[in-house]
């Protein structure tokens, strides 16, 4: 029978057609990337968050009263510093574990495996948060070019996450050249941008009325508490999110791996650096600001007023670019989460904390459930929060900072515990302050920004880490409960093939030379739901019988599956040591609509028979053309 | 092992708590009702249809300005009158069909099965509209009483439909005492509001200044054009589905069945004529009327406008009173055709034009495939056209007319075939006559209702003959394709099982045994996924495997599937008289979310395996606690 013959053939086409044909496992083989190439890799993710973290954190202060606003600088400066912290202690997690150093790795190896396991529940919280956050300011990006499409946000926005997962599902690798474009696109828009804009801010001078959200900001007053601004701060640390994802990908490249990885990472800092300083600076050049979620009729996310102001108008090439340049980077920052979301899960699955079908690679050497997985939970975020960044953005940064956090400590206990190399005390105490600046970061923005969303990160947290603890436990269960050596159960010494028999058919007549090849003597047995049909099948099974006896079961209540239960378990009665075949003959046909027209006597009674040991229900097919 | 401890316990328990036990065949005994209880019975589908009958008529009519509503007693008069002459053919058909003579079997007996088939199919669609339109007019009915309900008409209706499908499923019997009080508290309260109204119309006289949708009508001009009159004639005939309810339902009557029956097809055509006529006349004395779909602010039913002047504002016993019986009543209606419908669906699944599922009765004696049809079928109508009455009608009546005039030809053929009982020329007189009468009323309705939404009948019954043609013209070619008259292939000759070895354990070891009692010379089969796991699952076969040898098959592709297809076909290739069981260990919980922690491959092999004619999947199961 030819492939083309197949009743799957169908399904297999169209599978081939969309994830492209098998790769063989001999090919798994990473493309290792220069620093130059690595760069808008392992970058993308963390550059991309200056379109939203200025905007977020002036979002905050204008809580406080318009000229609250005026300490947005200070706070973009606070968050730059703590950028220079982390970088600085990452470095050190790239040199230890040249072979990827993600939080889970580093917290399980040295800490142990309920440690990692919580730093494994935040990464996936803080994974799926990424591509919703990321696809929802990439529309955002787009919808501030072309103010008509923001009522489809949310579409938008599902499409964008299919597309990336579509990629990924294919095996789209991490290359170098596709991300190249956007990013250095992105860098050099930005770049040019702020150069544009402090020109005409220099020419133009400060004004002497910022408007806004439409009111003089000049003489506002403005009342800072302390917890404002540690909100503001918490809104900002959203600028940090994706800065391990260098630490995460250190075999990714070229030799030496180690070295060109610290400099990628320190390219990155300074870049991202730089842009956050010139936005908050140049933001204080502007005559008119609007901010989300107050008064902004167009939706012009706070890049793209920049980007009006320093090319003049929203009608001109400059503009354009920064908001495809902006979507663009944004769309790329979702596919570094679909790499290691995937990637993190297998490990975790392997380890027995999430089911095992995640730690399958499928023919595309990709890990397709939990690309699955990470675009539905991502899709169902974005839905749920109407794709509204200022909604999202709150639940951002907590996990990130917890997975930080857990990072440190276990760098702190891998150092302890190595004693090596030379000069590890220094590198102890500067992952101790890392983790108590990680861990009170952490303590902030889990406290600022509570009511506003971090309960629901918390709440989920607990709860994941719960589910996974006890699919670990169950597993192990299940090994032990399984193991050989723990004593076997009598095994059964006969076997009986019993075969349904409704209406005398070839199948029933095929299924009869299986049923007999299985066990000589089997029997067949007929339920009467018509009494009228009785005799013909009577007759035709005397007539193609083969002389295996019919045994013909009555059904007072009109159900095939009672009488056979009962016949199976006065079989096992008389004889407990019999294993029993029970043989359905089930119809299949080339077309899948057909299904309906044939009965599925074979799944009831195989959901009806399960709690019996030794009685196996096999369907004998035939087909119809 | 006790029923509790089986996994399909919680599915079962539910189905019994929702459905009640299982009713034996035996028990299948029917009320026989005497005609006090017939009537409400058999009626209330065809009365309640005065709750939508004549404000469909006024609907129309007003299109021709607002004199020309004073055609509507006019029509309603030849509505009833041809509500006379078809109960009066009726009769005959109740006296030729004592068990029962709906137009499906009548045609099919004495026309064919494809005249048969289109009446069957004109029926299906019929009842679906009757579940749609009864439920929706029940709905309104209620939102007249409590208008700030009218927004939710969808879901309201939706849990109505689903209400008397659960109803059904339980298998609740054609009870008389449950119809009798909505009917005859219907019948008292309609006919009390024509008195009350009477009383107060002919007290005041006809308003002097009638305001109809907030216009004088009284000098109002009026142009009314045939087609006009023919439509309006249309809108009016939805009054007469449900006629034909009695002439199915003879057999449930007491002895002599045929004289009850018709007994109680006497009285509901008078009453029906009488609430027509009556509802038609006292229109005239209201000051003030609103029509459906135009100027409507509170979607007050004509009736409830009706009630509110009868008796004197909205906020009385009686105005309530005629709310909530009208509703009833019409939940009621749609009950006749939960009953209908089903058994019609089982003689047609029977007769092969619809899928034998729908042929088989549940546990409860009910049909439930074609109550669950039924239901799901009216609920998609219901929600396509928002719950609003007036854009459901005009789909109402075609189906009803066409089944009225083939039944009449049905009994045409009946008489020249039979030629008796004596007198039987004037029957046939009789019926040309209601042949002639019926086929005019079905060509005018669908031509005047053809765009407003008759022509969707029109292709829907299309669609559905010639899907139903397909169905049977598929079991015909099922039936002659598996004749074992038709020669047979030529049967395996000997058999091996091939056991699937993922890792040892218990659950691997107990399906060797079965493996071993089915075939002695059985092999095991390992798809090497992970290269390093291979020694020990060696290991370890060596240990447990008890001799029987171990395939190792190598998997480039990382699927467990191809490798074993090429196994399986390298087998056959050897030898093409071979049968093979592959044995598929599978792990089961009794809980049904463990089922995501392993992997299901016996599925995803027996759908790679289907098309090899002589290989078998066989799960064997091991119960995990």
């Amino acid at each position: 029978m030819s492939a083309k013959q197949r009743p799957w053939y169908t399904y297999e086409r169209i599978h081939r057609f969309l994830l492209g044909n098998p790769i063989p496992s001999s090919k798994a083989l990473h493309e290792r990337l220069s620093p130059k190439l690595g760069l808008p890799v392992f970058a993308a993710d963390n550059l991309s968050s200056i379109s939203y973290a200025t905007e977020a954190i002036l979002a905050i202060l204008i809580l406080g009263g318009l000229g609250a606003m005026r300490m947005q600088i200070w706070v973009s400066g606070a968050i730059v510093l703590l950028i220079g912290i982390i970088a600085y202690t990452y470095q050190q997690t790239i040199r230890a574990y040249p072979k990827g150093g993600g939080s889970y790795i580093v917290t399980s190896e040295n800490i142990g495996p309920r440690v990692g396991l919580l730093a494994g529940s935040a990464l996936m919280v803080d994974y799926v948060l990424t591509v919703a956050v990321s696809i929802a300011a990439s529309a955002t990006a787009l919808t501030s070019a072309f103010p008509s499409l923001h009522p489809h946000l949310v579409p938008i926005s599902i499409v964008g996450i299919a597309l990336v997962a579509w990629a990924n599902l294919r095996g789209v690798r991490e290359s170098g050249a596709l991300f190249a474009i956007p990013t250095y696109g992105f860098l050099v828009g930005i770049f040019t941008m702020l150069a544009f804009g402090f020109w005409r801010g220099i020419e133009q001078g400060v004004p002497e009325h910022q408007m806004v959200n439409g009111q003089d900001a000049y003489h506002a007053a403005g009342s800072v508490t302390l917890f404002l601004l540690l909100r503001a701060f918490s809104a900002g640390c959203t600028a940090l999110t994706g800065i391990e994802a260098v630490a995460d990908g250190v075999p990714a490249f070229k030799p030496p791996e180690a070295k060109n990885a610290i400099l990628v990472l320190r390219w990155m800092v300074v870049l991202l650096a730089a842009m956050l300083l010139g936005v908050g600076l140049l933001v204080q050049f502007l005559p008119n600001v609007s901010l989300l979620p107050v008064e902004n009729p167009e939706h012009r996310t706070l890049i793209s007023q920049i980007a009006a102001f320093s090319f003049g108008g929203t009608h001109n090439f400059g503009f354009y670019l920064i908001a495809f340049m902006t979507a663009a980077i944004l769309m790329l920052a979702t596919n570094t989460a679909f790499a290691d979301f995937p990637r993190l899960s297998s490990f975790m699955a392997r380890d027995g904390f999430l089911p095992r079908a995640l730690a399958r690679q499928g023919d595309r050497l990709v890990f397709h459930n939990g690309i699955l997985l990470l675009a539905i939970a991502a899709a169902v975020l974005v839905w749920h929060f109407k794709g509204e960044l200022d909604l999202l953005l709150p639940l951002y940064a907590v996990s990130v900072f917890l997975a930080f956090t857990l990072s440190q400590l276990g760098m702190i206990a891998h150092w302890r515990r190595l004693k090596a190399p030379q000069g590890w005390q220094r590198r102890l105490a500067v992952n101790v302050v890392g983790a108590i600046i990680c861990g009170a970061v952490m303590l902030v923005i889990l406290f600022t920004k509570f009511y506003e969303g971090a309960w629901i990160i918390a709440v989920l947290l607990v709860i994941l880490y719960t589910a996974f603890s006890a699919i670990k436990a169950r597993y192990a269960f299940i090994t032990r409960q399984l193991a050989p050596s723990s004593g076997l159960a009598p095994a059964p010494t006969s076997h009986r093939s019993l075969l349904m028999v409704s209406r005398v058919h070839k199948g029933v007549i095929k299924a009869l030379e299986y049923a007999r090849l299985l066990d000589p003597n089997c029997l067949a047995v007929h339920v009467t739901l018509n009494e009228k049909a009785l005799p013909d099948v009577q007759r035709d099974w005397k007539k193609y019988g083969k002389e295996v006896p019919l045994v013909v079961l009555s059904s007072p209540y009109r159900s095939l599956i009672e009488p056979v239960l009962d016949y199976v378990d006065g079989l096992l009665e008389a004889d407990p040591h019999l294993a029993i075949t029970v043989i359905v003959p089930e119809a299949i046909s080339s077309k899948p609509h057909h299904k309906l027209l044939h009965d599925n006597v074979a799944s009831q009674l195989k959901r009806h028979l399960l709690s019996r040991p030794n009685v196996v229900v096999s369907t004998v097919r035939y087909l119809l053309d």
